[in-house]
């Protein structure tokens, strides 16, 4: 059966994004240094060579095991799940040929037709909560694994019901001091994990999760 | 000149105490689970040779890697520092020989005479602030390092002071889901760090932090 896991780069202190990252503050990067911030976690992933064929950055890029890492995790997902927030926020700064290239369900109280992209991305806007969209990810998976994208709060409604399998969390030597923390409103008894994997690199720490 | 740093173990959800883990509830670990909760956060250390040597446990215990980490971590240490709140605690749980075998210097408006305990333990009671305890933390520690033991208020004023040259942090696969945030009230723009070693382990991930 179908994983579901997240994959999330994280901040020293718990954040997946600065303050200032807002949709408000989208095309000002230099609004409260969102952008350079969010270069510091992030920054490791674009000198990637999987990640920027996939992006389309161009050739090149490192191809040692973050590189094996980033096509492991990418080619094991049948269906991503994402909040509106985040979604918006995609929607204006993705390709045309949206970086996704399976169904993505944006849970959301909008009522949208299905949003076909180039390249097999398919946005599907689920009204009836996260159960809901879980199965229809894991219908749409077909035996891949369904990712949980984003954001925070999408992360803890998942974490809260219990759902999720594995966490994968790049973590870099940054502090934000501020922003959407990543592990928030839990709700006890939390669920239980152990380590699977470290990939110690100097730009994040690559850590691998799993529910016991 | 002496390094200045700090050594904790954090949930991953980035806790250093459980929520009910206070001086009220000390005798009552079985309060919000915080005993348990605590055990897992810290189980791992309980194990170490050097450790249980050092705290009087019992003879065996593990030898590798990880007890090499502790001891070198502890011998580094020429004085600690730690908030009032800490030292309430360790005074109703530390044995008669309280294991730290250094000067201590607490922070608190309360004016005591030092006290001193067997096997080289010293506490020093600083009304004048964090910036003077340092500052005879340092000349104590004679070349060794000064280790800011906690709580996280006074980890978090010497973040903010600058002055905190490495992190040692144990991340342990556990989520307290409340309790005690280490990296809270920074102000910006914070201190930098690099990544300097990642230990491994089943039970916790050792990572080491250096300030650039």
């Amino acid at each position: 059966m179908s994983k579901v896991f997240v994959n999330i780069g994280l901040s020293l202190d718990g954040y997946m994004a600065p303050e200032g990252m807002t949709l408000e503050h989208w095309d000002s990067p230099e609004y409260k240094q969102w952008g350079a911030k969010w270069g510091e976690l992030m920054g490791w992933v674009f000198n990637q060579e999987y990640f920027r064929a996939n992006l389309k950055l161009g050739p090149g890029g490192d191809t040692g095991p973050v590189n094996d890492m980033i096509r492991f995790t990418t080619e094991r997902i049948g269906a991503n799940i994402m909040g509106k927030r985040m979604f918006d926020g995609g929607e204006r700064s993705w390709p045309e040929d949206a970086p996704f290239h399976t169904s993505v369900y944006v849970l959301t109280h909008e009522k949208r037709q299905p949003w076909v992209r180039p390249g097999g991305t398919m946005f599907y806007f689920v009204n009836d909560g996260p159960e809901a969209a879980l199965e229809q990810a894991r219908d749409s998976a077909a035996g891949r694994d369904v990712r949980i994208a984003g954001g925070a709060d999408v992360i803890q409604q998942y974490m809260n019901l219990g759902v999720i399998d594995e966490l994968e969390i790049s973590l870099a030597p940054v502090l934000f001091g501020g922003g959407r923390l990543l592990f928030a409103n839990l709700r006890e008894p939390a669920p239980r994990f152990r380590i699977e994997r470290v990939l110690d690199t100097p730009a994040a720490t690559h850590l691998r999760y799993v529910r016991e």
